[in-house]
Parts: C-alpha cells; sequence; structure tokens
C-alpha cells in the first residue's frame, strides 16, 4: 500500500547554496559524469537556477492528487520532484500549486510530465523543469507514495537528495556525497578559471594537455589539401 | 472534390473577447477537460495570448497552395487554422502571408506543420502555434479543402468554432457553446482567485479540499523516517 | 585510417556576408529548395543570425576529443560544424571550448548533438545550434577526421561551403555555388519586397498570381455554407 | 456530462465484407486520399486483416473502465475504437476484455494507446492496432463517452462508420458513403489489375500515363554519366 | 571509482521459474502496477519469454567494454541487464557477446540501447529486448560499474532481482519480495481464469463487478440514438 | 534544374555477392564502423538480406513522380534508394511499383519515407527497408534528381554504390572501395569463427583479448558483496 515518509532528513542548506552556485555541469562531472536527468526536462523559462533538497512524490497518470500530499510534506528550501507511474504528458501542476508551494519555501519543481499556467509561473518566478507543456488537466482518485526513492526521468533520486536544476538541466546528488561533490566541484571550477584564461589567450587544448602524441598513436593523420580552386 | 466554402457563420467577437481573458486552461477545464489542440503545438515566442473564430485550412503534404484561397475567405477577428492531410513538418507560412493575413484582420496562425521566417512573424507581433520552425519551402500544386471540419493536431475544428491559444497550448470551443463555456469560465476564476488567496496564506488542499478521509479509504499510511544519519 | 585536411580553400568572406544578410529561408529558395539541415537543429538562443566557412568535424558518439584537434585548423570567419559517427545528444560543448575559438575568429557552433552552459554562451553571444542541451560529458578517446565531408542532420557539408545559420534553422551553400546563390536571393528578396507592399495593400495572392483557372482546372469549387443559425 | 448512446445505427454487413476484401490502401485512395489514421497505429501481429462497425469509445488516461461499459454496446460485427482523453501508452486492453468482445461478435480493436497479453491476443487471432505495446495495468476511475464521435489517432470516427485495418495500418469511411466507396474501390482495383499486368511485362509508367512531355515542361533534363572510371 | 560487485546474491531459481510462468502483465499487476520497463525496450523475435537474475552492467556510449567484464560475473540462470550512461542507440551486442553469454548459462539480454546479428541470434534462440536494432559498433576505452544497482529505461533494478521478460515487455521484481510476489500473481491467475471463463460465456463485467451503481453515481447517463437513416 | 543522369557506373555483381554474404554488421566493421543508414530505416518483413547497386531518386514530400522516372534507369542488380527533400513518411511505393522493378531485375526498395501494400510485398518477396509503412497516397506533380549523389537517412549514396540490407539495417559501400571493403570483411569473418569457437568453449574476452592490465591500469576495482541475506 502506497505511504507517505515523514521527517525524511534533509541536506544543509549552506552545502545546498554551494552546490547552487557550481550549477549543473561542474557538479555533474565532479561526481564522475553521473545523476543527470533525461535532457527532455527542461525549464519552462530561462535563465533559471535553483537547489534544495528533493521531496519526492510518484503520482497516477493524468491524476495530480499526491501533490497536494506531498505539499503539507514540504518544508523550506525543498524542491519537488514529480514522477509519474506510468508515461504521461498531462498538466499536472499550474499556478494554485505553486502558490501553494511558495507559501511553504519551497524552490522549485522537476516534474517527469506537463505543467501549464506556464505565464503566471513566469511571473512568479516558479522555477520549474519539464517533460512537456500541456493544458490538460488531472484527477484526483488514486493514491501513490510520498517522499520515498523514486527514478524520475531516468534518475533515482532520494527523499534529501540534492537537487540542482539550470539552464542545462537537472542533476541529482546524493546526501550523504553533497559536502564531498561540493568540494570537489569547486577545485574543479578553479581549474576550468585557469584553463579558460588560457584559452582566451590563444592556447591550444592539444598543447596545454599535450594531446598530440596520443593522437598520433591512435593513428590520426596530418594532410594537406590538394588544391580544389 | 475539394470545395471552399464561403460565408460560414462566425462566433460573436464579444465572447471570444471574453474568451481570450480567461486562457486556455481555464477553459479548457470549463469544458469538461476537452478541446486541447496536441501539446506539440506550441507558440514559436512568449508570452502570446490570443482569441478567434477558426478559418478552416487543409493542405496538401509540402503544399501551401490552399492558404492563399483560405485568405481570401478571411475576416475581421479570424485566426487561420491549418492541418495537412499527411503528416509534414515543412514552412508553410513566413511573413508574407503573414502580411496579407493582417491586412485582413486576422489575428494568428494555428499549424499542425510548421513555419518559416521566425525572426519577422516575432517582430510583427504575429502570433504562430506550430509544430516545427523549418525553413523548407513548399510547392503549389493540390488543391484541398477549405472552411469544412478538420482534424488539427487531434481535435476537431469546425469553421466558425473558437481558437484561444496563449502559452500554454491551443484550445478550441464549439461556436454554439461558446457563450455557456465562457460563463462556466469566469465562475470558475471567481473560485481560483479564492483559492490562490487561501493557499498563499498557507492553508492546505487537503484540509480544503476536505481530503484526508478519501485518502484513508483508499489506504494511504503516514510512516516517520527511521533516522538515517 | 582518420586525417585531418589542413588549408582547405573557403568562400570569400564578403560574399558570405552577403549571405547572411538573406538568411535561411530565402537561400534555401535561391537553390532550389535544397541545402537544409533537419528541422532538430536549433539556436540555443534567439534572435541568432550567422554566416561563415564550414569548418567540419567528425566526433565518436561521447567524446570530443576531435573538436580540439578542430580548433587549431580554425581561421577567422569559420563555424564549426559536428557530427557524431552515431547519434548521440551528449554535452560535447561548452563555454570553455566555446573560449577557445573564439579566440580564433570562429563564429559560431552547428552540432548534430548536445551542448551545454547554455547561460555562459548566450551571455557570451557564441551562437550555437545543436540537437539537444545536455549537461552530460564527454570522453577523449577515439579519433575521427577533420575538415573532411561529412553528413551533418542530413545535409551533406563540405569543408569551406558556407553555412548560414538564423531563427529558422541552418543551411548550406557550396562553395562553388556561393557568390551565384548570392546574386540569386538577391533578385529574390527585391521580388518579395514588392509582394509585401502589395500584400498589405490587401491585394490577395489569388490574383497576383492569376491562380483562379488553374484552381479551376484542378477541380476546386465554391460552395454558400448553408444557414447554421 | 458523459453518455453513452445506445442503438446508433451500423452499416450493412456486406458493404463491410466488399470493403475488406479491397484492403486499405486501395479505400483510402477510392475516397480522395482520406480517412487513414496515423501510421503510428500498428497491428499486433502481420497478416492481418478486418472490416467492422465502429464502436467507439473514450477513455481517461490510465483508466479502462469505459471499456467495460462498451462491450455491452457491442454488436457481431463491431469493432471496438478506443481513444484516450489525454496521451497514453498503457496497456488499456488484453485477453479478459477480448474474450467478452469475441463473446460478443466484436472482430477486433484500434486504440490510440497500448495493450498487453499480446502473445494471448496473437494465439486467439483477436486482432488489435494499437500505439504501443506495453503491460502497465490501469485503473477504473473516471466516465467519459461511449457510441459519440471521437478522434482516434488524428481521424474523426463515427459510430457506424466503417473501420477497415490491415498490414499497412486502418482507415475509416463514413457510413453514408459506403456503398459509393465500394463502388469505386472496386473499379479501382480493375484498373490496378491491368496495370500490374502490364508492368510485369516490362512496360514503363512513364509510357503508360504519357508523363515525358509534363516531365520536359517542368524541366526535367536527361545528361549523361561522364566516365567515372 | 567504477566497480564489479563479486558474488552478489542471487534469487532462487525455483521461484524464477514460478514468476517465469506467470508472465510480466500478471506479475506487474501482482506487485501493484509497479516494475515495468519502459515499453520502448521490445523483443526482437517474438513470441519470446524468460525469467531469471539480474547481472547488472553500466556501459559508456558508444562503448560496449564492460559487458566483457560482466561475462566473467555471470551464473547459470542470470540475465544481463545493460544501461548506458547516456543515451545511446549503438550495437553493443551480437552473436559473439551471446555465444560467451550461452556458454556460462546466461538466458538473456536486456538493454537500454542497440543490438546487431539479429538474425543469427533469432537463430540461436538468445532473447533480447532492446532499445533499437543497429549495427553500429562499439569501442572498448571507457570502463564503469558492473553488479551495482542501475536505472533501466526507467525502472531501478539490483544485481539479483528478478528480470522477466517476454512480448510485452520487461519487469522486475525485487529480490526480497520474489516470493511473495509469486503466491500473489498465482491468486491473480485463479481469479482471471474464472472471469475469462465468465466473459466467454457473455457475462458482462458492468454486473460481475457491479459497476452500474458507480457509474451512475459519477454521472453518466444512457440516451438512445436518434435515427439518423 | 533537375536532372536524370543516365549509364552511371555500376560496382561488379561478384563483389556484390560476397559482400551480401558477409552482411551489414561484419561489412560496417571492415570500413571503420562508417556508412550506415539510420536505424530507424529498418526491413518490412524479417528475415531479409540482399545486395545490389545503388540506384539514388530523390522525390518531394508526398510526391512519388520520380520513381517512376527513375524505374527507367533501372538495371538487373540495382537497388533503388529514395530520399524525399522533406521529411516524409508517405507512402510512396507499394506492389504495382514493386511489379515494375522486379520485371527490370531490381533486387529491392531502401526508403527513408514510408511503403504500402506490406503484405503483397512480403508475398512477393520483394525486400524493402523504410522509414514506416503508412497506406497514405502520393501525387505526381513536382520534378526532382535521380542518379545524382543523396542522402539517404543521414548516409551519403552515390549511384553505383554497393547497397547491403539485412536485419540489423543498411550500409553503402562506395564503389571504388568495395573489393577492398569485401577482402576486410572476408578476414574479419575468418577471425570471428575463431572467436566464436572459444568463447562456446567457455574462454573469457577479458583473458583472449588481454583486457585486465588495461582495466586495471584505468582504475576499474573488483570487490566482494558484503552478505546481504
Amino acid at each position: 500500500m502506497p505511504i507517505v515518509v515523514r521527517n525524511t532528513p534533509r541536506t544543509d542548506l549552506d552545502i545546498i547554496a554551494g552546490l547552487q552556485e557550481l550549477g549543473v555541469a561542474t557538479i555533474h562531472e565532479a561526481q564522475g559524469r553521473m545523476g543527470l536527468l533525461a535532457s527532455y526536462v527542461s525549464p519552462i523559462y530561462r535563465p533559471a537556477r535553483v537547489a534544495g533538497n528533493a521531496l519526492t512524490c510518484e503520482v497516477a497518470p493524468g491524476d495530480n492528487w499526491m501533490i497536494h500530499v506531498a505539499v503539507e510534506q514540504a518544508r523550506a528550501g525543498d524542491i519537488l520532484v514529480v514522477a509519474p507511474t506510468s508515461p504521461s504528458q498531462d498538466g499536472y501542476f499550474g499556478d494554485l500549486l505553486a502558490t501553494a508551494l511558495m507559501a511553504r519555501g519551497v524552490r522549485g519543481l522537476i516534474i517527469d510530465a506537463g505543467v501549464r499556467d506556464i505565464a503566471s509561473l513566469t511571473e512568479m518566478r516558479f522555477p520549474v523543469w519539464s517533460k512537456s507543456i500541456f493544458a490538460q488537466g488531472t484527477v484526483k482518485e488514486t493514491v501513490a507514495n510520498v517522499q520515498v526513492p523514486i527514478v524520475c526521468a531516468g534518475a533515482l533520486v532520494h527523499p534529501g537528495d540534492v537537487i540542482v536544476a539550470d539552464d542545462d538541466g537537472v542533476c541529482v546528488v546524493r546526501r550523504n556525497e553533497a559536502a564531498e561533490i561540493l568540494e570537489k566541484g569547486r577545485a574543479r571550477e578553479v581549474r576550468e578559471a585557469e584553463t579558460r584564461r588560457r584559452y582566451a589567450a590563444g592556447e591550444l587544448g592539444l598543447d596545454m594537455n599535450n594531446m598530440r602524441p596520443r593522437l598520433e598513436e591512435k593513428g590520426l593523420r596530418y594532410v594537406d589539401a590538394t588544391s580544389q580552386d
């Protein structure tokens, strides 16, 4: 039978703030190119960037009842993560539910399905990453789990994992690895700043990373174009 | 043989103005969650919102001849609704045809195919909801029906039905139901304003709609997280 | 074995400047409705418009090594055109590589795969047309060809062909036809300006192009709506 | 409110038998290239061919309740046509419902959604054309219309229209046009038999249809390959 | 760093034999409509049915190296479950790897990517459920995890979970729930046999499940067709 | 203006016979993992295997006129390769055109669009690889090129290149490389037979290819499962 798990542990909001600064691409590299949601989950407006604790919610196809249940479990700093138990593109969520979530300090929504009231959500600056934009309404007939581990857009998300979302998509960081990933990500950022400086000065990745011998070993050959004019 | 039906009845423009104010999500709910076009038909720019009388036009795949025929049938307040007789993503429509339509008071285009000259259309503020953006040009060889009932993006549209389109997508309202749906939609809007006010004040949908007994009856159980730290 | 072809011929930058002014839809018509890349390759921000010499680059799926090789071959006025040897939506390219390319005068990127660091690329005004936006990182293990003819998003592109890209998509023009297409495109633009003026004045395409006899010959009939009120 | 329409008129089963013989491609041509359902609706096994009276049924997404309601309205010679009110790929239908339909003389199923128990349905020789094959079960919570006009896979279907389905897909014929289309289709079949005989004998379509002058007029030129060896 | 976990626990093969008999649709219902992989994973030939212990394997996009690593971990009764770390449709697997797996008693393959050598695999009766059929070969450059929990086609799979696959798709059953699900599934099968018997005898689901009062309560109305002939 | 190129050179039919024996996967590997058409082009029946000289044909969207032109250019041993100038899934081809092609010794059809009359084509054993199966008919209004290089399903095909197609898909081999690829493919086949024999005897790829040191170098670690029972 479906359950709602109360009082699940969260990740510290200071760590989350640090991860938000790094952004999705850097974090995903810092954890070994893992943790991305599928690229079909995209922001309803750009630019957008947010991070928070995952508040997980299963829903039946075409049925948004459990989102109302999830609202009660929300805490400040949460991001609602919704996955249907079967594929759907219906509009599970609009400006009314966004109002309810904002009243509880929720920072955004990730949903492997559709949303509506895009104009209002954009005006309210309530960031949403969704699979589709569709006005199709939903019913309230079927119960499902809240605050249990779920698979959302191909990624496993536990309650209290960190969700980071920006213009590039959405990434999940395990709660017990968040501090370590923050550290690795910051180190990566320092290295990238240096790379950027050198690229801007005209240096080549081929030289900076000493790629030429390995390219040759793999058989890459350079030839000159025969004059074709 | 294909026909062009002249002088089809339209819906009153005052009713249409009212429906435009309500928007797609509200109207679709007011008519029992019916009337949406498929979500793959999306606006070429946001925000955009428009309503008008459907001017229906079939086209052959990769052939925009009948759009020229449809232009002549247009009246002020119309929205051109184009459906290919077989799937196509070609660019049937650009800024020249938009100029011709605007000269006749047409308010926008819904097309289950592609458009081009996006930059100009955006500058002209001629709103378009399309399946694709594609520069691919079309021929003028095959005739088809104008101002007959058509299926566009999965929805049946009659000439003179009301088309409402906004950032959430496109909805069709039957001509003889438009006044009633306007009334229902306005009533719905009043209720939603009250709901919004109460959500903003922190009330829960669970309580406002007395959902708890029914959730329990369906077997939903609440449990506490075992400490995981 | 994979090769890198050096010193491939380019198209004259003055011709390219002319083609850029015309835009994708006009150029594609001027060359007989040929040369478009598939419509799934779209700009990461709008409005965007650019033209340049194709700098072609094959990459293995999930492997961006050859982009580093391509950077060295870049000249001012080039546009990097990347095609994976098997379908991929990974994020092959971000702000670091854009920095390296801009340092060499490269004007933009066309990629039949994914990109990331969208927010930075937008801020830098480095225009990109891609199949997807995805933070997924890539490896550097497999070599492939640079500056050879490639198929990108369904279109054959040779090094030094002209790439024109705008809000409508991407078009390729053969190097040895570029001057002729420029001329044809300009003639077309003149005709279109006249058509636009006449449409705006309320003239009909049916009359301007004398379509009525041919419509009748194809069997199109006009009927009046039976009163339905 | 949803309704079930009882005792809707059917098309004569003799006419239907004639249409079944003709098959989908011929019928669709006979009615002016109209009436096809989208190509994503395909048979669960091949070869399969059937024709019957449309018994139309709307269903909510992920909810097969109304199929049980539709079973009671079935008559011998019907084909059940199911369309969800919002896109779904769930498995609405399996061998149990097929057993119930076969007991009432229903000849097959067309569904713009998913089915399951494919192995059993194949063994029972109950033909199904569906959008997907998916074991995902459904609930019984939401009512919808039965035996009203519906849009299924992009085609408008009225109760009592003729459905013809074979290895090429699905076609609908209006009830009041069925006799005429049968006649046209048979005439077409006679012509095609003659064409087939002449093609088999080596005649060219170019000559049989006198296409050469028109090809020349459209500008097609013949050139010889320059020797490339 | 990537790991290979050796000697992971398996589910008892007798329980697995029982689950295989039940099939995917029944098992998925027995566990509360949970556990299905996405419907795009389909068998390369039908009919096919198999069950076994999940042997999980991550692979890099376009890189099948880790499948060779997984072969060594295989035990009789296993089913190899492969998920790429980024979407791919490449042909990771063909008849050579199938030969290696069969030599170790592996019963089949589930892969969220592509396979090739379909004709040989079909002849060998090595059942495969895949996302695509594609001859595209892969490299051996990047390491990843073997025998850790993975998400495959949207479903979480642990090593030693039970995989059941048939013509309807693929389902996963948790190792520690397998015995209970077997029991529930068998009970369901008994009920379904009785339902089938009654349906075949012409009884209606409406009556057998006493649905009429609830349909009426939800507002469903029955009306008679107005004569339309 | 469109052209038809007559008397294009072909590849020797003996070489083609050899390539047909090797099959798509082997050939594609032998030419460095190049030359595959996109995986969405699949056979209308399995098993099927064929090879022949490419007879290339462009068609307008929804217009099969040029196929009639191509028939005249056909020679025994050809395979017709058709690409629309803009995406289409229409049924360009059916049993009548297959009859005409078979009368001229054409061995099969590759089409980046749709076909119909599947049941007849299967019975006639005329093999087709297509993007879709769709009864939708086409017109004869627009001319295009025949026997020029075309891009079909993402692959560049010249007249007289070798097309090899089987259950795994379609591969193209350049005419002037065909003999060399045949030799390489045969060598590969010999090696694969030996590998198959050793795999069947229980040897591991890890050992046969000495992969263990390189896996270790890349950081792969082996750990034992902690007892979880």
